[in-house]
Formats: structure tokens, sequence, C-alpha cells
């Protein structure tokens, strides 16, 4: 009865989190939703991850907000959660870090560039960044508003989401996202990999070119799609 | 009989720093203070963390610092510890390290500016950095100047250390403090986190700007202060 | 029957670069050759390293690459591992990585100079680096023409594969081999090592000179060739 | 009976410079030397740490450098060792890494400037740096010269080895000493520790400049000499 099945994979996809040295201390949160029930699922708040069980998993419900599972606060990001579900319909996770690489490029206030084969694996394109907010916006209802920029970064680009599977905020750090919990910690260890190296293919050399349409295409489609053959089953 | 929760608790922070990677060898210590008693305790000088015990936690009186319990030499820096707890009232635990990219920071002499919310959340406004001690300080009472350096940074920026609970000693690494040991360790492990990520927002971005005022208040003042509402009961 | 023993050292060669920390999700895959027996093997594609088994190891012919043993895909890397078996006579493994330094080299389009004695252990000049593909080669037999540029690569610049067991692939990662699959793992290893080197020591020193001539050659020789006296018996 | 304690402070030695992450597959030796039996003891050369076993340490005559106990070769690097022992009249035990920032260093042809106490902690200077060998060096008794060339700088530079207990050999990598092996070990691991520090520090401010003489001398002096402060009985 309830959401247990939702709140086991969401605490798992938690404790990956923590496994694959994505988060220190309390920073970071993973969530999962369950559409045909219209809920979310997210870690509480500030809670250390060697005493959370799926138990303390709070589940709120996808257009409202307000908890009907848990005793404890949701992460204090779930309005962003929330706002991500709603726009994207077909992603089933969230995750939130501030993983050393990715951040730093958030803080610099740059998108990672495709530098190559590892990236393209991931997503079709450099990993977009969102506008700073407005003061009006950081003073208001300021996670609601995180996730309202991201949506409109991909808007504006028209960026697909299913292609896309993450996003700097800006002075902040990223959100990835996928079919399930599990994927989205997977997208987020990967997006960490690939800052780093981004980072790195600078210092070497800072004029260093984003690989050719067609290599980010063959990548990215060798994975994804209709045609894809990486893999046992896709 | 005697301070054996004090000693426990700063045993255990002294331990949880080599947990977290922030010390090498015998690098680092970590102190609290019973003010009711008016004594702390730290770290002995120079002992192997492997095979440290609680009762090798050295009390000394917070006034004088003469040894009231322990049978070892404190910490050399005990001095500096000592300055910190007399000049901040609110402050239960103190911490210091040569954490690599903090230390950086101190030896590049260059104060952290806040890049982004990781930052924001532990501190309101760049990492303060000491300046370099005149050689008089250095030949002198070396540790205890160390301490006054810091406090005269804090006086001279009119910086309340509940808000800014970190320093830079110039040259020499980072200072932490807390409400407890504990809560000192946690700042000092924050502290390198953002350390670190400044200086990759840097290699990134070298004209990187601070984070603008609203989302430094935002962040800081959403974990604490009156208006706080990150995490289950503060 | 069978195969037994190739797949028995190429899965343990597969499961040596994820403890060497080479290899995050299902990057990278490792291969071994029976060139009496015309087959190679290879992990599967797609399959996490904590569940995969000596019996899920992949077993091709050497020459037309069909499957002769194993019931799931060979990794989609297996063509370019072919090509190398074909054109490289004497090497008896294969390992392909996306190391995080190494691969930054491949994504900067820089070859790794060789800066110390580190590198001259392993390899007798600069590690050499492929030309992009074409469009037409990445939207055909991308990974056959992996294998292609990379042997074009060798025969351009008269290379023995003895001498230089790695490279690589640009925008892509590095691949490495050497007499057994257990072999090209440790030339996976130090080749991140040495790569990881090359980046802090520009860093340093962006004017950094590679080593002389004669050091190269000493280093390089006191390991391979008919005057080697380091380790045990060569 | 033989030089078993010897040998087991050499294995032990040894065994620590893996645990310390300062070594990868077989790049690392560790010796000791026992100066009333006139012996050196040190790692065979090219076998694995993980099948290294007290016993297999070997041991040489400290003037000839004639094995007198274990059946396998020494390090290749044995002659360097009895250069310094022999030169060093002071010293117990020598380590020799490839560990990745301090050969950065030797790679970029650069001393590590004292940016701060860590550093002052172990020597009273910057990290001194060998000049390249000439091509007749390399080809005649290299690692002999390699020793030679070490021992030129310290008489070239008046350095003191016990002040200096660490030097980068050019293109190559750090030598350090100590007391004992043990203590040889802990100056590799801080060694490293200070070579990372220094990188970062010319990062975050290229115009960063070394601590005064003042600093220097206090906290060299704190823990070393006839007024040393630090820990509990020196």
């Amino acid at each position: 009865m309830g959401h247990d099945a939702l709140k086991q994979s969401v605490w798992q996809a938690n404790m990956r989190l923590v496994e694959a040295g994505l988060v220190v201390l309390t920073f970071g949160n993973a969530s999962g939703v369950d559409r045909r029930a219209g809920v979310m699922a997210i870690k509480p708040s500030g809670v250390e991850y060697e005493t959370l069980r799926p138990d303390d998993i709070v589940v709120l419900t996808l257009d409202g907000g307000g908890v009907v599972e848990g005793g404890l606060n949701p992460s204090s990001d779930a309005p962003t959660h929330l706002v991500l579900y709603r726009a994207f319909e077909s992603i089933g996770g969230v995750v939130h870090t501030h993983s050393t690489y990715a951040t730093a490029w958030a803080q610099a206030g740059r998108e990672i560039p495709c530098f190559g084969t590892t990236h393209a694996d991931l997503l079709h394109g450099p990993v977009p960044l969102t506008r700073p907010l407005t003061p009006d916006e950081t003073a208001g209802d300021y996670e609601t508003e995180t996730g309202n920029v991201i949506v409109e970064r991909f808007r504006r680009g028209d960026l697909n989401p299913d292609h896309f599977p993450c996003v700097l905020a800006a002075h902040h750090g990223p959100f990835t996202w996928g079919a399930t919990p599990g994927e989205a910690v997977e997208h987020a260890i990967i997006l960490e990999q690939l800052a780093a190296m981004a980072l790195r293919t600078l210092a070497i050399n800072p004029d260093a070119a984003p690989i050719s349409p067609s290599l980010l295409d063959k990548h990215f489609l060798r994975k994804h799609g209709p045609d894809a053959y990486y893999g046992q089953k896709r």
C-alpha cells in the first residue's frame, strides 16, 4: 500500500550518488515520479545519507506539491524537481548535485562544449546553461524559478529533454534526468566525467575545437533512437 | 569525573578529519570547548591518528592554557585555538587543516570569491584571508599571533564569525569553526570543496564573476538565521 | 572445449580496468586473441561490470568477426579491435578506455610529448594521435574505420607497435595493447599516469621541453629489447 | 642470522608507499641501510607489490654493491641509493617514486618554491632540482650518475641533506630520505602534497611569492633542531 516501490528506487538512487562520490555531506538529491499515481518521491531535506532509510523518502503530489507520505520535510529543491516533471513529460527521475567539475562550469557561466565521444554518447550538443535568475526571481519562489529558467532554456533553444538529459543552473550546479531515478544518476556520473575531461582539454589546448557534426551524430545515434546498436537490447 | 564527553567529541572530530581525507600524516587538529567548565580539549601534538585514543586528548584551561588533563603535549597550534575561543564567544569547536585546495588559496594570497551557491550555503561572502605575520610576530609567540591576525581580520572587516565560519591564514592554511567540533569538521569539508570548485571555475573562465548579492543572500539565509527553511528543524 | 582460458583472461583484464579506476559505468573494454585458434574474445556491449561473468565474454572469429561463443552482443568497438589484431601481428591483448587524462589529450588533438622517464619506460617517443575521421568514414563502418586510422597512423609514422603500445583516437580516447590482455591493461594504467603528469608539467611550465634522445633511448631500452636489465627475467 | 629486521623495515616501507598511493604498478622503491653491518636492503626489481614478501628484499654491501642475501635482482635504481648512502652519512632510508605531482615538477624542470608552512615543515627552502644528465652520463653507468648529480647539486648549493630531505631528479622524479625507511616514506608523502599545493598555488596566482625567510625559519625550526617543540619528544 502506498508508494513503496517508488520510495525504494528513489532511496537507491540517492545512495548511489554517495557511492559515486558526487555528493559531500547532504548536498544533492534524487527523485522519481509515478505519473499514473500523480506523485513524486524525493529525499528529505538535510538528512545524512548514512542514516537515510527508504521510509524517510517523502512523497508529494505532482500537481500541488503537498506531502502525501513521510514525516520529514522534503528537499528544499523539491519545487525545482516538480517543475521539471511537469514540463518534461517523458522523464521518470531527476538528480541534483554539486559535483565539483560540473559545478565549476556552472559557476564559470560556460556551456560545456562537446569535445569528444564520451560527451556525444550522452547528449546531442553542448551541455546547456540557464541564464542567471533576476533579483526578483531569487527573492520570490526561488526553487520554482530555478525550474522555470531550466524549462525556459530548453524552450528557447528548442532542445528535446530526451536528447539533452542535463543542464547547468547558472552559479549553482547540474541537474540531470532520465527514464528512471537510476538512469538520472548514471547521467550525473557521466556529466561529471565529461565536465572534468572538458576542463582538462582546455588546459592542454585552449583552442580545442568541438567534434564534427558527423561524429556527434554518429555517437549519439548509436546509443539513442531507432537505429541504436550499442548495448544488448535498445 | 573529568571531561570525558568533551574529549570523546574532540576525538571523534579528529578521526573524521582523517576519514574525510583532509589531513595527511599528523597535519591537522580539531578542538572543542566547554565554556561552563572553562576548558578546551585538543589533539596532542604529532601523534599518529591510527593510534589516537580519546584519552590522549589534552585538556587546557581556556584562560591560561595550562594542562588540566592528559599526559601528552597539546598540539603546537593550541594557542591559536585559544585565541579564537576567547574572541569568538559563540563557537564551540575549531578545526585546522592543511587541506590542499584551501591551503593553495592561502598560499596564493587570495581570498576565495563566492562563485556559487555551494559557497553561499556556508558563508556570507568571500572566504577571508589574514595579512602575513610580521617578522617580529613570527619570531615571537607565533601561534598566538596567528590567532591574533585572524581576529584582527574579522574586526577590520566587521565580520561576524557566525556568518563567516572560516578563514585562510596567509601562507599557512585554513581554520574553520562551528557550534561543535563536529560542525567545525563539516565546515572544513565544505571549505575544501568550494576551494577546489573556485580554482576550477577560474581555470574555465579567468574572468568569472562572483554571484549576485541577491543570490548570495538567498542561499545563505535559507540555511541560516530566523527564516531558514533548509533541513528538518532549524 | 571452447575457449575458456581466453575468456577467463579477458574477463580478468576487464575487471582490472574497473579496479584501476580507468572506466566508469560501461565505458571501456578489453579483448584477447588466440591466433592459433583464429579467435578474439571481448567484453559484451553495455553490460555492467559488477554482473559480468567469464561466460559472458563473447568469442568472434579473427578473420570474419562472426560470433562463435556467447549469447550477448559483443562490444560495439569489436571491429576496431579486430583491425588492430590483424595489422599488428605480435599483439595478444587490446584495451580501450575513456580514462580522463588520456582522453583529454585525444580531445585536445595533441600528441603527448615525452616529458620524462615514466613515459620513456612505456614507449619510444610521443604518444601518437590519429587524424580525425572524415564524415564519410564516420557515416560508414565507423568502428572499422577507427581501427583503420590507427593503422594508417602507424604506417605513416613508420611506428613499431611493440615500441608504441598505445595510441590516441582523435576526439575519442586511448587504445593500448600488449602481449596479453593483462599487459594491455598495465599499459592503459601507465598511459593514464603519464597523460596526467604531462598535463601538470605544462601547467607548471608551458615551455617544458621533451627529454633528450639519449635519456629516451636509455629508459626505453633498459626495459625493452635484447639489452634490457629491468625486472627479473626479461 | 642475516638481516631480518632491516628487511622487515624495508618491506614495510615499500608496502606503505603503495597504501599512500604514491606508486602504480612496480614504479617506486624504498631501501634502508645498516651502517654497522655495512649493508643496504632494497626492493627487488619489477616485482609486484601484492606478492612482495620480506624475504624478497635484496641485501647488498654498502661499499661494493654485491648481493649478500636474496635470490632476486635488486631494483635497477639500487646504484642511485648506494651513492646517496655513501655521500649523506646521516641518512638511514631512501625512497624513490614517480608520484605524479612531484614528478611533474621534475619534468617541468622547476624547483618547487616554498609557498607555505606545509613545505617549510619539511625542508628549509625550495625543493632542489638536479641538472639533466649529459648524453655520456646517460649512456654510461646511468643509475650511479643519477646519484652523482644529486650529490653534485647538494655540494654546489651547500645544502645539508638533513635540512633538505628530498630532491627532484630532472625529467625523472623525486628521491626522499630520512633517518629510517619509514621516515623516508613520510617525506615522500609530504613532498607529493606540497608539490600538488604548489601547482595549485600557481594556478590561482601565477605571481604568488614564496614565504618570508622569517616564516620559513620559524616553521622549519619548530620541527627540527635543538629548539624544536613540535611533537612529543624531539
